[in-house]
Parts: structure tokens; sequence; C-alpha cells
């Protein structure tokens, strides 16, 4: 089985999301089915990089995972892009039974039967500002193909629009523990962040959901974002 | 059962460790066995400030969590100061009836029975940089009375001898999650923090924990120092 991987880099710690701050190496795959119009990884995502984009096996993936962790078992972060469109079985097979665990990140656009082997999947459906359609019943398909697999909701916000979405999603799956963060306009590479601005849009979406009562979501910034910048590979 | 309290407020987001980003109502407790050398919250512990402290019962307590959260239950972090030293089970009892969750922050130098009705124990000792001496039998003695209560160990790291000290620490409970988060020097609630000192205290954290090969503890900032720099109440 071949797999398309835009870039395999850490350990560095998880910046997002419920393993907010947990070491992990990530696995970027290349290739996607959505194309948002605020993307952070086009390098993963627009096949004008296609040629970028190493052909590995999951001997060869898992290789590499082991070299940059020094053999120490660690979480393992398969992101995109949009991993769902690959075949991961094997990568995540073999790690397990190294000791690793694995975390995907994925729209919820294309269901896979092993979402059930990971520790974690995080299912994050795009917002209107995205200019992309969620699809709910395949959606729903990546909910049931997770079976007993812990799994969270998380959404990007951008603007007052995108949190109106949200909070819709939140009501079609209450049980599904949900993380909101906020969008991140500045995704140039070559660019420094303003880290103030980052604090501004934290503060802002804190307002917006805690401050006007929605008590149910957690909120969390992108800490890579605060600590790197755009910088790839961290 | 009287109870000395230096303030309650939120709802806001839990600023630090395993429930960062969770919307939270804060009571933080008035008084403490310690006296940290870089104490971020003199105003609950120098008891030079006890005239601010409120005195209430757990009625009145749950009465103001209730009032600030609009009587959604929700997370309420117990902090000081250190809450130990008083008797919290009355508190929790009436909250947890109403449907209210308990986190509690301590150094774990005193154990109570309530911490086994804890929805989490943040067990925080102190690191050489703080001045204060750990007695580990005491913080044994905190572990078994949580009982079953989810517990993780959280420890601040101002330099390389308190980041030491935390591995030995972590050496001798295996099983506990470990936590660290930065050290911060600007503590004076009316002075500016600067969010790029923040990031460059995460990113020397970091690389001395991930990029050396320690790839258990987790890494977290205080996010609400980030967003509201010192100010008190949120």
């Amino acid at each position: 089985m071949i797999l398309r991987i835009a870039e395999i880099f850490g350990p560095t710690i998880q910046g997002e999301g419920a393993l907010i701050g947990q070491p992990t190496v990530f696995i970027r795959t290349g290739g996607c089915d959505y194309r948002c119009s605020w993307c952070d990884s086009l390098h993963a995502v627009d096949s004008r990089y296609r040629h970028d984009w190493a052909v590995m096996d999951a001997q060869q993936i898992m290789a590499e995972v082991a070299r940059l962790s020094g053999d120490q078992p660690l979480m393992v972060s398969i992101s995109g892009g949009n991993p769902a469109i690959q075949d991961f079985s094997g990568v995540i097979a073999l790690g397990r039974a190294q000791g690793y665990r694995f975390a995907c990140e994925t729209q919820g656009s294309v269901a896979r039967d092993w979402f059930a082997d990971l520790a974690l999947l995080v299912l994050s459906p795009k917002p209107p500002s995205s200019g992309q359609e969620t699809d709910w019943s395949a959606f729903d398909a990546c909910l049931a193909a997770a079976k007993d697999a812990p799994r969270i909701m998380k959404i990007v916000i951008f603007d007052d629009h995108d949190l109106a979405w949200a909070r819709e999603a939140s009501t079609r799956y209450p049980d599904l523990a949900l993380y909101l963060q906020p969008g991140n306009p500045e995704t140039d590479p070559d660019l420094p962040v303003d880290p103030q601005s980052l604090a501004d849009r934290m503060l802002w979406l804190v307002d917006a959901t805690v401050g006007a009562g929605w008590l149910t979501p957690r909120i969390l910034p992108q800490l890579h974002v605060l600590i790197w910048g755009n910088r790839r590979g961290v």
C-alpha cells in the first residue's frame, strides 16, 4: 500500500484540540477533497505541490517516525490534507504493534474502518467561512466507523456566522465533546505572526461563547502558531 | 462551616492544566501554608490581605456560583491559596447535588476526604525555585485520599533546576499524568504582560523537554496570562 506524504516531523507538542501540549510526531498526508478558503496547509492540499509529496509505504513511514522519536513510542497525529482519502490501516497496525498510539484529524467527509483503531478521532467539520459544505450523512458514517474510539469535534471559528453554525452542529451532536478555536487569517509561512493579535482573537472567541452563556465547548488557541508562527515542521 | 474566600469569578476558561480551555467558575480561597517566592496570587495567600477575604458558608458560595453561571451547572475550580487547609466538603456536596462538578488545585501538603468527590484533583508540588520543600508523605496521603478520583500532577518550571526536580518527581509517580508549565515572572496585576515573552518561555520549555527526548509530560502555557495578562477576576 503506497501513501502520499507531505511531511513527517516532530516530536513537538500538539498545538490544538484535546491533546494540546502532548508530545507528538506528525504525519501530514498529501491530498484533500476540500479546498478551504483559509487553508493553512495548502502545501499538503493543492495538487500543484504533489511533486513535493513523498511516496512511502507503512514500513518506511514508521521507520521515519521511530527515527524522529528515538524509538520512544508516543502519540502520532495523522493530519493533512485529509488523511481519510488514503488507507492508513497498515501504518496504524504496524505502529500500534510497536507501542505507538494514533490520533487522526479529518473533516469527516470520508469514513474509514481504521478510525476504530485510533486513540483519538478529531472530526473538524468546516464552517461557512471555509466555503465548503458539510455532508452530515458522511460525518455520521465517520462516527459509526470509529466504534468505541474516543472522538471529539473541533471547529475553527472566524466570525459570528461560523459561531452560529458551530452552535447548530453542537445541537446535532450533544454527546460529542466540542472544541472551538479562533481562525488564523495569517497563514504565510514567510511572515511573522503577531502574538497579540492571536491573544485578541482568543479574547473575542471567549467573550462570544463563555461570555454569552454558552458554557459547553472548550476554547483553545493554536499554541504552535503562538510559539513558532506559521513555520513548517514544528 | 465558615470558609474564607478571596474571590469567586467567572465563568471564564480554565487557563492551564488538564482542563485548559474549559468554561469554569473559580472559587479562590484565602490562606496558604506555603509562601512561594514567585506566587502569582499573594492576594489569596498573604494574611496581610485577610480583611479582603469574605467569610461565607456553603449555601452562600454556591448561590454566588449559580448567579455567575446563570444556574447552568459547569466545572467549578477551587484554587487558592491552598484550598485544602479548609473544609470544602459542604460546598462540593451541595454543588454536586445541583449538577456542578469540581476540580481542586493544591500543592499536596494537606489531604482531605473530599478529594474523592472531585472530577479532577490537580496536585502541584512546588519546585526548588519556589523556596518551598515538598513533604512527599503528605503528597502520598493526598493521592490516597482521592481514591478513584481523576488526578494529575502539574509543575511550574522556571529553570533547569526545576526541570531536573520535575523529572525526579515523575520518576517517583510514573502513573500520574504530568503537566509542565513555564513559570511566569511577571505577576504585577497593574503591569501589562508581553505575549512574545510568554511565547519565548514556552519555546524554551518545549525545547528543554520534548527537544531533549523527554516525551511523557504535556507542556502547556497559562492561557489566561496570554489573553488577559495578570488582571484579576478573569
